[in-house]
């Protein structure tokens, strides 16, 4: 790691009087600007311009502790500090191998003007692409440990921008998009008709989640998140639809508490992407930037990969998580009856075994394969699931023995049902169980109310039992996959092996939900995707008629689904349709089987949220590069061009499709697929159907490219 | 086991109207009676009379369950069944080592008169000293899963009775008892005042706790308790000072739900104990009757002894817990900077070890051996203990060394500061640290607020979260000796390793609080004793002037010390003073080094609360009989007839008496040691001061008896 520090202490000095509190610092990095200033109250002000027009107006900054003098007034600057930063990092995995870090950062260090003259710092870093900051609570005499009961930062926005958002809630984040002005934000309707989603609890009717994704009327892309979320609850946005204004709101603990610190400490940063370009908040690396470098010193056993699993096939209604009708459905023996459709049967790994051995797919998921599906769900239960006991049908030793013969990795699954307090209990014997059998990787869930109860999935105390499974997965070697977590901050850079997260609504609910329409791919991206990867599980090649759910289908192409693989970065991605739906389509299946899930670099080519994507990514350790192209409901002409291959340098493009007929709706499996030599000056022009894409893998032109044309 | 089960199924049959629901069914057993029967409403209905005269006039039964019907009327009766159990069972260790549970038993079958048509059962068990009953939920379709919103319990009492109660309170049971007729109970002024108990939460002014001792104003002894506490919240008994009816109030989780079960279960057994004579009270043994047998198999390695420990010296502020002033005194090599009062260093652990060893004292604890204590206390702190590192000069190996050349056993020290989800994460750690060096013995504490945020010591997850300490702790042949969990209900039969708890006002009042009036030992056992064992920390000689604490003192006669030995039953029984004011008086301590601590007999020879008693016990597996006599502020004259000696037996007996002129007030540590020759004809004439007690030890006659007289 290249570290270039330049450390000017600028100004250390105390105002001793409000007046001087009103001179701005201003704070610059190419067309991003910070200011701040005190205000007459004593009160921390912040604001943001890119390229001399404000993002963020004046907007406060402050803590509220609990039962004590809030930290957000009264305030005087007692110094200020500027430092610039500018290095380089390489990430375990990524979308890019070299990451720069260049922010100039400034510290207020500010006093208040009472009694206690309590300390705090805030700490703004503007990048070229926008600004993050966070508040820092010094070591102190008067303030030691101590409950944040709210954190009344304000994003004042210049404008009513057109908003992607979905409910604020402090227990899902798997809402599908609304598209709206910020004058038009009203969840209501969203959070009452979603009963596709198990726990909805939305604090009121003008709450979003981040990341919140917006345009302004003028053309610029701003996205607000956070970054390195530990030790604290979730920020969600709270809209003031008249003023444009959105102040940030902590997610409760069971007492309606934020969260419990104790100096010297700090709150995540918060984050404000902007820019003119799309393309650019997509390429962004200020979030991770912003997070820790990782903790864990030897990552030579964390690897990327690819994985089928016995899972769609219980989505769709082929088979059942569970062994038995009902908890109580056992035999003479005192012994579960089997129901005769357990999805987890070791005749059936085998099978995606044997699939995913033949096809160069590393890993295997099964879930339903331990005690406790009977009666998992909605019982708000402490102790549901054994993570060391297998179904009288999973036989994990033979099971061990053939994946290892096979060259494949097993991974396990453990459901939690939302009972963290157990799995914490349980953690280190599953942890154990999986090293004993060779499972490298854990998918993990969440689905229902949290326990301890009262407590919920984006709170402090969950947050930081995300992080404690990390680690402790971390200490057997295990990379994690959560699903139904805190939304992802770029804690990915911390612990590398935290490989990805649900925490988004995925291709699932095209089975069980309402599905998620043409233009959710389009927009994931902008939002969910800003903090980290996501299982987002696609590859569908059987887009409808599942065996259960009439009238349910995935709203793409079947080329989409391909696309996906590339348009949304994740260094594990599911192939996640069956075995004898793949067979149908081999040649498709192709491109599943080549596409990269760790790179060298990306360049996200053209990109407007809630329309389109097209992405292209470098293999890591290769000269392959692979496109993904999707678009909404609307079909779309595309030109790109290859201009970031190798000069000189012939490559064989292949090309899936979107057949001229397809379309989501009428059409939705039919594809072309096309080889071609290309080189630096290709210009591809796709074709996109409605609700379709394009995918593209392109290698460094074998011996044998006889009978392969040229593109033009 | 013998067991003498005759079970005869009376009848089952459905009442088909109301009119047959107020037909009373009786179930007595010699002067207990029970009364059940249905009323207008289908409310089950129930009443209790010992001698015929009522003891718990018809009061109601039922459970309330959030968001649905309550099922506490429109009941009818579909059946009853009767069944008589006369058995004898040895507990691994107890008061007796032999406990006959007679009981006649009446299950009511119930039938909601709605569409779900729920079931209920209400199982009573009468003995001859009184009454358990329990709701049993069978398994049934129409109920599953469910949340209990509050118990409706009734106790309606026939009168004004005298009353010993402490406030109703969430966390605590370490309140001083109050002494009043029911129509003036009023803890307002008890909670408000109690600034020496650390977390307070009463839910309101007509709260008492349980176990609730009673006199009749025509002289019948009740008490209020309930046995075998298990998923599911602690009762408390909410008062009407007017109708003086007793309602069940149970302890609220965060969320203020009271109980989450699934049929089939049950609640704890509700008991009501009740004699003419106060001695029969401290004798039942009705309350772990009504527990499980044993669910460990193997108990040889449950050991019941006596222990001194590194501790009084720290209450009593001759050293500290910490090693350091405050977390952040470091070094300039990040090391903690010793205070020079740390407690728990070797040196000084030797000491302790030294002085166990020369007189046969079985255990040494230690609390403030490892890292942590800087800033333990009132922090809300997720993770403050680690439970496997010691402070630099606490040198395990080297005191795990000492201690076992020496013939001692080290007894652990987990103070979780009320962080129960950190303990049970780090529980399997700490049990395996005690296992490599020889720990057999743990003694945890729960000071502070509880975490899981909003849950409480005596709610239903916390009651689980000790069964589970207890059951882990068992895994790891490791006894449990439990300081602030709820209060016990019997459960030592289930989990023998589960030897004591605190749940009570300790001996540790006289020094930190506002002490413990001489009157509370005569209380106590009707009270905190009545569900089992307590870690009362007895034996103080120094009973004032401490280091610190100006002021403070013990509110007894050293004699009454020794007395509680006997009076105050425990398998592990503290010499809790340090061992240089043992020192001072070692023909006292005498009394110490030999008294049992488990046993086969007990006599309660003369009791009221309140007032006085009497206790008289045989050493387990010997023909030696240990005798304590505590009284109030009041001094008192007694005679002890030694009537349980085998007949035609000498015996000598050593009497450590106050000394005449003994006062606790003015002159507590004066006692006199005398020895005689007793039989089963003799009646000791004892004499207490004001405070004060009498300690006696009998043993088989000697040869060497030459010299000391016959007593007369």
């Amino acid at each position: 790691m290249k570290k270039l520090l330049t450390c000017i202490i600028l100004s250390l000095f105390v105002f001793n009087h409000l007046k001087a509190q009103s001179q701005p610092t201003t704070v610059s990095m190419n067309k991003v600007k910070l200011e701040f200033m005190m205000d007459a109250d004593g009160r921390p002000t912040y604001a943001i311009y890119y390229d001399q027009k404000p993002v963020i107006k004046p907007s406060h900054l402050g803590i509220k502790i609990l039962n004590d003098v809030g930290m957000d007034s009264n305030f005087v600057v007692t110094g200020t500090e500027k430092t610039t930063v500018d290095e380089q990092w390489k990430p375990v995995w990524g979308e890019v191998s070299n990451i720069r870090n260049h922010y100039n950062q400034v510290t207020f260090h500010l006093r208040q003007q009472n009694k206690a003259g309590r300390l705090l710092d805030i700490v703004f870093r503007v990048f070229e692409d926008g600004v993050g900051f966070r508040y820092e609570f010094p070591k102190q005499n008067n303030l030691k440990y101590f409950i944040v009961s709210d954190e009344v930062t304000e994003f004042a926005l210049a404008g009513n921008n057109k908003t992607f958002w979905i409910p604020g809630d402090y227990d899902t984040n798997e809402y599908p998009y609304t598209t709206s002005n910020i004058s038009e934000i009203n969840n209501q309707h969203m959070v009452n008709s979603s009963d596709d989603i198990a726990v909805r609890v939305a604090p009121d009717k003008y709450a979003v989640q981040t990341p919140l994704m917006m345009k302004t009327p003028e053309g610029l892309y701003i996205n607000i998140h956070e970054a390195a979320l530990v030790n604290y609850s979730a920020m969600q946005l709270h809209v003031d639809t008249s003023t444009y204004k959105l102040t940030a709101s902590l997610v409760p603990d069971a007492l309606g508490n934020k969260a419990y610190i104790g100096t010297p400490c700090h709150t995540p940063w918060r984050t404000i992407i902007v820019s003119n370009k799309a393309t650019d908040i997509l390429e962004s690396k200020m979030i991770l930037n912003l997070n820790d470098p990782s903790k864990i010193e030897n990552t030579s056993w964390i690897k990327p990969m690819k994985f089928v699993g016995v899972w769609w096939e219980m989505q769709t209604g082929k088979s059942t998580w569970n062994y038995s009708a009902r908890a109580d459905t056992v035999g003479a023996n005192g012994l579960l009856i089997p129901n005769g459709t357990h999805g987890g049967n070791t005749a059936n790994v085998e099978r995606y075994i044997d699939f995913a051995a033949k096809n160069g797919i590393q890993g295997v998921l099964v879930e339903g394969w331990n005690y406790g599906w009977e009666e998992w769900f909605g019982n708000w239960k402490e102790h549901v699931f054994s993570f060391v006991t297998p179904y009288p049908d999973f036989d994990v030793d033979a099971i061990t023995k053939y994946a290892k013969a096979k060259g494949v990795v097993m991974i396990m699954h453990n459901e939690t049902s939302a009972s963290a307090t157990d799995y914490e209990r349980q953690m280190d014997t599953a942890f154990r169980f999986m090293n004993k059998y060779g499972y490298t990787s854990v998918k993990t869930g969440y689905v229902g109310r949290i326990i301890p109860r009262g407590e919920h999935h984006d709170g402090e105390w969950m947050v930081n039992h995300y992080v404690r499974v990390a680690e402790k997965a971390a200490q057997y070697h295990i990379m994690l996959d959560a699903h139904e977590p805190v939304r992802p901050t770029g804690l990915q850079r911390t612990y590398p092996n935290w490989m990805a997260c649900e925490a988004g609504r995925g291709n699932e609910y095209n089975a069980f939900g309402h599905g998620n329409m043409p233009e959710h791919e389009t927009i994931m991206p902008f939002t969910r995707f800003m903090g980290g990867p996501m299982d987002y599980t696609p590859g569908i090649f059987k887009v409808q008629d599942f065996t259960i759910l009439p009238g349910k289908r995935v709203h793409t192409t079947l080329v989409k689904q391909l696309a996906l693989y590339v348009v949304l970065y994740s260094p594990i991605q599911m192939a996640a349709d069956l075995p004898e739906n793949y067979e149908k389509y081999m040649d498709a299946f192709q491109f599943i089987k080549d596409v990269g899930v760790d790179w060298d670099d990306t360049k996200v080519i053209a990109a407007e949220p809630g329309d389109y994507i097209t992405t292209a990514r470098k293999e890591k350790g290769t000269e392959n590069w692979f496109i993904g192209a999707v678009t909404d409901e609307n079909g779309r002409d595309e030109v790109v061009p290859l201009d970031f291959l190798n000069k000189g340098t012939q490559y064989v493009a292949t090309i899936y499709a979107d057949a001229p007929d397809a379309d989501w709706k009428t059409n939705p499996e039919a594809y072309k697929i096309t080889t071609y030599i290309v080189d630096a000056g290709t210009k591809l022009k796709l074709k996109l159907a409605p609700g379709g894409g394009a995918a593209i893998s392109i290698k460094l032109t074998t011996a044998d490219t006889k009978g392969i044309k040229k593109y033009k």
